[in-house]
């Protein structure tokens, strides 16, 4: 949940029998190193840093104008200036760099977003005996992480907030509900699959269950936590009736993820031709949010949220993570006959 | 599944122990007689009738003309007549002469695509004593049809093969996976819901029941069943590679529904603006559908399906439909304590 949390999310995670991540798409190498630091000094419980790992785009400055043209009035409608349109990356991929950060700290688990690390940077990282975790949209991408050697799989259903992980395809008809992708993902590998998408109860831990998770990932559940970052503005969205209706959107960043939809999606349709390529996009928006936030707007602000936000609760993470861990353990939701069902 | 079945899958769907379904919506009023007859003669069993209630469109000339020339050259590769192309209407909506075939048989349930038929057309039906459900694809349609007065709500999730029963929104991003809708829709109206949308195994069925299905309704599943009339162009369709990749198209009827992607969605788009409304665009494709498939050839054919095409088994509807029972029945998975979760 990058922007949405940084390390005292994964700490009360821990402490509720969880697994808690940091996401590292959108930290420095010293921020990284700070926020791996904290969490390795306040606790001994294993965690897992997660990465984005795509192509740096080429720049396309003919691309880059069209894509200014569009948010012109925008940027004139908040008195911003449209000369100097900021064009930075807004989120850099899996490196050397990052992994030098990461060596020190051999986390339990390095999980993956948009498939994988080159096989040499792979490899680093499971010299350290790190496990290797990548989302997988579709049966095909399971394979292929599969054949790269990754130690569990991601089934990252349609219902999942935030960036689709999609790498083998960016048509989004492939893209599977939960409920569909998670059975057909267990069946084509012989991996631990974790279930994501839409679960944020403890019914759906239970569902998942039943589908052949080995694990669930859950986010959205979390947003509203009292450790998230998550800003004021974004948890009152996910708080109000908008709520129910989010969309997969690449204005935010140039690939489709999924947030409440707001006016910029309304007006210039969540998917977007001229959006630039991921993740080339962000900075353009970040200025227009920044400038309609400090007016309390989320008229440009990414909030991502799953088709689950009636799941955010304010709580503790920590409480929420054993509701969930409860959820999960036989003995305590319908002993060993419920475990041992559908195997 | 209009198109794909006739009493005998109710039948032996009924002989299963499930609710065994007749689809009128492509039925004249004396084949729906004829079909209603031979199930009733055949079992005592419960059956539900199933109706499309769409509003009757208005002509729209100019509109047909368009989408004329965009199967123009189609026609001309297929040597067709494209002078005479036909405009039927292809399906009907639910009327006062359906409900006069209807009243002699006073069937268990009625249910409803698109919403609901009229108030008085409504009350005829639940005169008779039979019960009327109706498919929701958000939570703001649920509500709806439990304010009309519906006995049953089947929520549909984005999964579901053939059309989405969608009536207060056109916006395809409303729609939620099975994961999200079901409880959502469980906790916000008062009725039984039904779960639809990727449920084809035992394990599915197990996870509906853990998000609060008071049942399942099962598509996808039977389209390979020895007593479905789905055509064998259609079965191979879905037992190959290509079933992996659905899609939701209008270019068969106007509205959207989900099918495994074929050469015409390929070319045109899955969703067109062009179509003609609902159902208008149904006649200027059978044609080519026709003509095609005597080639053996699916380029024009509506190949319904779910997104769990790999769960459609070469078995008798009876022994599909006992395997499900027992998914359900706790007796069977994992004794009362099984069924007391999450309750």
């Amino acid at each position: 949940m990058a922007g949405a949390q940084d390390h005292r999310l994964a700490l009360a995670v821990g402490k509720g029998g969880g697994l808690g991540s940091v996401p590292a798409a959108m930290l420095s190498l010293e921020a990284l190193h700070a926020e791996l630091t904290a969490l390795s000094a306040a606790s001994d419980a294993p965690f897992n840093v997660n990465f984005f790992c795509h192509p740096n785009p080429a720049p396309d400055p003919d691309r880059m104008a069209r894509w200014q043209k569009v948010l012109a009035p925008y940027y004139q409608e908040l008195g911003l200036d449209t000369e100097n349109l900021p064009t930075g990356p807004g989120r850099l991929p899996f490196s050397h760099e990052s992994a030098d950060v990461l060596e020190a700290f051999r986390p339990a688990v390095v999980s993956f977003h948009f498939g994988l690390p080159t096989p040499d940077l792979l490899a680093r990282v499971k010299s350290w005996g790190s496990r290797v975790w990548s989302s997988a949209t579709t049966v095909q991408e399971a394979l292929w992480l599969q054949d790269q050697g990754v130690d569990a799989i991601i089934a990252q259903g349609l219902e999942a907030g935030g960036h689709r992980g999609m790498f083998l395809t960016h048509d989004l008809s492939t893209q599977l509900g939960t409920l569909a992708l998670l059975p057909q993902v267990v069946q084509a590998v012989r991996l631990p699959v974790i279930a994501a998408g839409g679960i944020g109860s403890a019914q759906a831990v239970a569902a998942a269950r039943c589908l052949g998770a080995a694990g669930v990932q859950i986010g959205t559940a979390f947003l509203c936590s009292h450790e998230a970052t998550t800003s004021a503005l974004h948890r009152a969205a996910l708080q109000s009736p908008a709520a129910q209706h989010t969309a997969l959107t690449n204005l935010f960043s140039g690939r489709p993820a999924r947030g409440i939809v707001n006016r910029v999606m309304r007006e210039l349709g969540p998917m977007c031709d001229q959006a630039p390529a991921f993740p080339l996009a962000t900075a353009g928006m970040s200025l227009l949010r920044s400038a309609a936030e400090s007016r309390q707007s989320t008229d440009f602000t990414p909030l991502w949220s799953g088709q689950n936000a009636s799941t955010a609760r304010h709580a503790s993470a920590t409480d929420i993570t054993r509701d969930f861990v409860k959820a999960w353990t036989p003995d305590q939701v319908g002993g060993d006959k419920f475990l041992s069902y559908p195997a």
